[in-house]
């Protein structure tokens, strides 16, 4: 089978990360999975929410959302509807949930990462490729932190890396990284949130239409797994440049490689 | 290991469901998870939304909700927040999702059925209650429908049961069917529906704390695939019998045990 | 004249108080007036509003509201909305006014009970059950608190009882405890909240279509203070029993009837 | 007994009414009960809300509003806040019933009526002053649409007139029409709406503390009924005069008394 | 050419100011430009936001909003539809600017004036006519805590007067102070807001249609210039006398002119 | 005087226009002065909204917003607040009237050009980007569908083009296009939009802290017309070349510099 982007069944679109797009935030990166592009901004603030005051525990929370003409047809603004959709809710938390996974909040000290990521256009897996880039940005968050000695000395916050890519099954066949042509005509949506060393951190499969069985699950997973194991290489690259400005990070880093900064 | 109730890891709590709890809709159901109570109500409506008109198809929904007193302590009512929170938003499109898996919307007709989960009470796992319970009620709803004339001639809306459970890792071992405090302590935490042929209509599973590996979800898969076979088997008995009125309607129908009405 | 029920002019529906519903409230009642079931819960917490703050009193507050199916048509959810609307805002400020007519806030101490009273199924009188229940989880509620000492030594904070019942003119007859059928045919509708000794906490009536005449007002007094005694001499009998889980308490402590606890 | 403001306890405050205050509404009217000013603008518009075309039928309803500093320490307002207070909603409630009891909507045709009531400036008993104003303003605009042939030939939309007052106990005496200080101190508050004819529109009592009796109930209604009855004779007093501009048109229209226009 | 009705260009409608035509506000005025009715209050707190809290400076801020019946047509109102329209947020933030920039906030200590700005009736102008008598209420309001004691010993919050007009293009001609059926028809629209001294505090000029050139800018801005002189003076002549209740202050204020009072 | 990032009084930032860097809408624009970066959108619709269909005219209108991180130190989204601020409805709304000055809308037939402008990053002057990137997707989006026959034959909806700069008294100085830094600091603070051909759209001047006299505005005026001069012709350079991918489309243009496409 091709597919209708030429690419294999296990192939990802073209990943690029462009670390520090932005000025002010303390880490930040364009994340492109191919057309689809997350701008994703980790900001770091000293102190944590009342609720969490006094604890010695730190805080990281996410928010997505998507720019009115990010998509094919243009979508009102939650803004000016008043209200934040169900699916905006479900994907801001799903994105917390996975860097919580791999912060340790007790080693970040009474500190507060807010990560936003906001959809500048939208071709499938905005949520893949939010999780994806939110990592480079709260990495460098950190990094940037921690060298304005804002870290406890001796801590490492980051106990791991994370990363996130969709499966579904298209025209009877499980294919990975779906963008918005395969993702309408998908049986099965799945997407994957995996540690860099390759443990689950949240999995949501969808039947869209037919239930799935035991076996197709497995399928999905194995070539979620293969996505992950991609990314987190794409990833470390990235951390191996560090200009910016159009330039495509995670080219020039590939000689370099340096991996994940410090664990 | 015994769990704090007495249960064993693959035992489910007592689980009850009391049709026609309600005199006005059309199918209605008071399911119980152990201490967990959810009223599910399905209206049927002729009609469709503006946007499906004329498709020849009908639709199906699902609203989640939980009293203010639901639960240990007191919570705001999302009606005087003025907003509804993105918990709530993500369990009612996974009701609604999970019920349409069952669903042949063309054989529905141009017909609505609107479902209400509202928990009276919560003590773990109330989205897998209202799921198992909204499919009872909706079986209901159509049944009233088709006595009236509303379903087409010679048409099944239904294709399947539905039903879901949860399950985790509490204190190192797999478990089925969390309630509140095994849910508080659990490592992994995973929402499982199914249909009751034993394919997977949704999988959402998380890693609170320590990421999980393939082989625990692998046997967590497990886990839910048998409770859910158990569910599938109460829902059957509760169609045994009609009375209402307080009346325990799954122990008056266990003698009788028809099976889900018509496929 | 026959009601459409069987009933005689001066008769109530079928009452029952079911206490102790919820397993978490710290006060609770199914109440029935017929087919109107409604679901009164009494939280009680320590402190007290910040207007409040340092005055030595309590406070004591009701939200009203009604499940989407509840009714013979389904409603849309105030939630999902956005906003409460002014039937429910009215209702619950009447249930809050009428309970706080017999709490002394100054025997209550810093201490706060807020009284939700949801609609499980509404048959007329919703708000009238509501009072009549919500005084019944009210006085368990401090029952509860009193045993566990957080009720000032010495003090009583309930000073009499509190219940409520409709009148109205359906046929040109005066009728007590109107059913859903007669509300939407009666001329005038009034709404009367007495306490347990017979006298006036709130009288709220209305002529629809035709204005009434102080003979006619005179002739629905009446009735409804008929009815309000009647009521009270059943939330006495509520009290007599203590057991629960779908058994009729009121029948159950008929044969017993201590009467209300203390005063 | 004396009142703090010298009247005696069956006296009203100065009742002022300045028909046609604004130049763009169909009929307004500025009411002063004392230091109460509330202006009442009707808005006649053709065509009815949708749930009412074809009905032949017409419709009337209110809104209520305080201006921010009508009151003596200001108050947010309710744009600001976002949404509409529960005692905002129940007095516009209220306004709408007392009106359309006066109203035979069949014989306004599919016309569409709505008052606006602002208080510029609140000293107790704004919703009855609201009630007595938006009568006039309302009969103002039905003579206004019958003179541009909008209202069906040979109907009069007018069934009678009506008017409210509050009655309340001060200091352990029934007094009529309480201003802010004597509210702030009733033991009992009641409101009381009455067509011109001396039958009962609505009737709202509230024990602020105190339940009370029935004698006092019968009192308080006597005292209701006759300041009523004062309150329509000013009313058609001021549909003696037509001027406007500052003046005060029940003196102006004192010397003349037609009476309510048409029936 | 002569105007609509019967105006010279550079000619302002009839401006009226009636002070303190509110009992409880700390300053108010009714001010009027022609039809167009602005009711000003300004209310004097002690202490200041949050975010100012220790800073020793004051705040003054405004709101402007408009009655629903204000307009030939009515609008809904803001508090309904549960938001402020862009408009709204526009014009209240113009007028807090302009009155800002007349006020030492240092002398006025650590104290809020908030002025409410209601529009009663719309003429054109409500902005320009809300500016001037906002004006004018704050310094009463500023007078009226002076005489208790609550300005700072010495202090002169004042340091100016402010007034504002409209200007525009009709029918090719530039004109002063727009009425309603003059701004619709205009071809350019500008709110010029002057200090006392002839200085600029706010320009907002727009083109409806056609861009304008320096030339015709010049023309407005002069016209504006001395439109603005002229509200200069009415307002002086408006603090000549301090009698209310309907009276026209500023004729009555007309032989006395004592100037704004103390700068 | 030099400015704190070494540029004359009259210089404008480093200002870059890349042309469709989206790849769905009709036209986009990613604009630049200096680090002020904004992303335009032009949605073109067939059809008017509802108030304007039948009159043979479209519709065009803007929506302004900001991301949250776009600025030195995060804020809270608006769509999370749930309510939009007065300065993002102020900005919208001027955006949209500029554009409207440069459209004939008769010419653009039924039809609508929504236009987005959101801030990625903003460092003062981001109204004054969005206006002028604005036009450029403007002419974009109608250019497509020109070509896709959506205009009607012959006509051409740009009557010309428009854009728009800030200038301010920074340090005593009159200068243009002001950065974050010197917006801080301006006494006074001009938002001018002018026409390609040097003729005024809207003029928005605000005295911070002290007024300004004529002469200055004049200067200031004098200085935002050389701005806007300069402007225009880097919005034609952009139109020069057609590429997009990060390149720098103006510079890329510079050579060429075909002006504006059609007028």
């Amino acid at each position: 089978m091709t597919r209708h982007d030429g690419r294999t069944p296990d192939q990802l679109r073209d990943i690029r990360f462009t670390r520090n797009w932005l000025d002010h935030a303390e880490g930040s990166v364009l994340v492109e999975f191919g057309r689809t592009r997350v701008l994703c901004a980790a900001s770091f603030t000293q102190g944590v929410p009342r609720w969490r005051k006094g604890s010695g525990k730190g805080w990281t929370t996410a928010e997505y959302a998507m720019l009115p003409r990010a998509t094919h047809t243009r979508s009102d603004r939650e803004s000016v509807r008043g209200r934040i959709g169900g699916r905006t809710h479900e994907i801001s938390r799903l994105i917390g949930r996975s860097l919580r996974a791999v912060v340790d909040l007790q080693a970040l000290g009474e500190n507060t990462i807010q990560i936003d990521c906001d959809v500048l256009q939208a071709d499938g897996g905005t949520r893949t490729a939010a999780i994806t880039g939110a990592y480079v940005a709260l990495v460098d968050a950190i990094e940037n932190a921690r060298a304005q000695g804002l870290i406890p000395k001796g801590k490492e916050p980051m106990t791991g890396s994370v990363c996130a890519v969709s499966v579904g099954v298209v025209a009877g066949e499980p294919v990975l990284d779906l963008d918005y042509v395969e993702d309408v005509d998908a049986d099965t949506d799945m997407n994957v949130v995996m540690t860099g060393d390759g443990r689950f951190v949240e999995i949501q499969g969808t039947a869209e239409g037919v239930p799935f069985d035991r076996e197709l699950l497995d399928a999905l997973l194995d070539l979620a797994a293969e996505g992950c194991a991609e990314l987190t290489a794409r990833q470390a690259m990235a951390f191996g440049g560090d200009d910016m400005g159009g330039a495509d990070s995670h080219e020039a880093g590939a000689a370099i490689d340096l991996g994940p900064p410090t664990w």
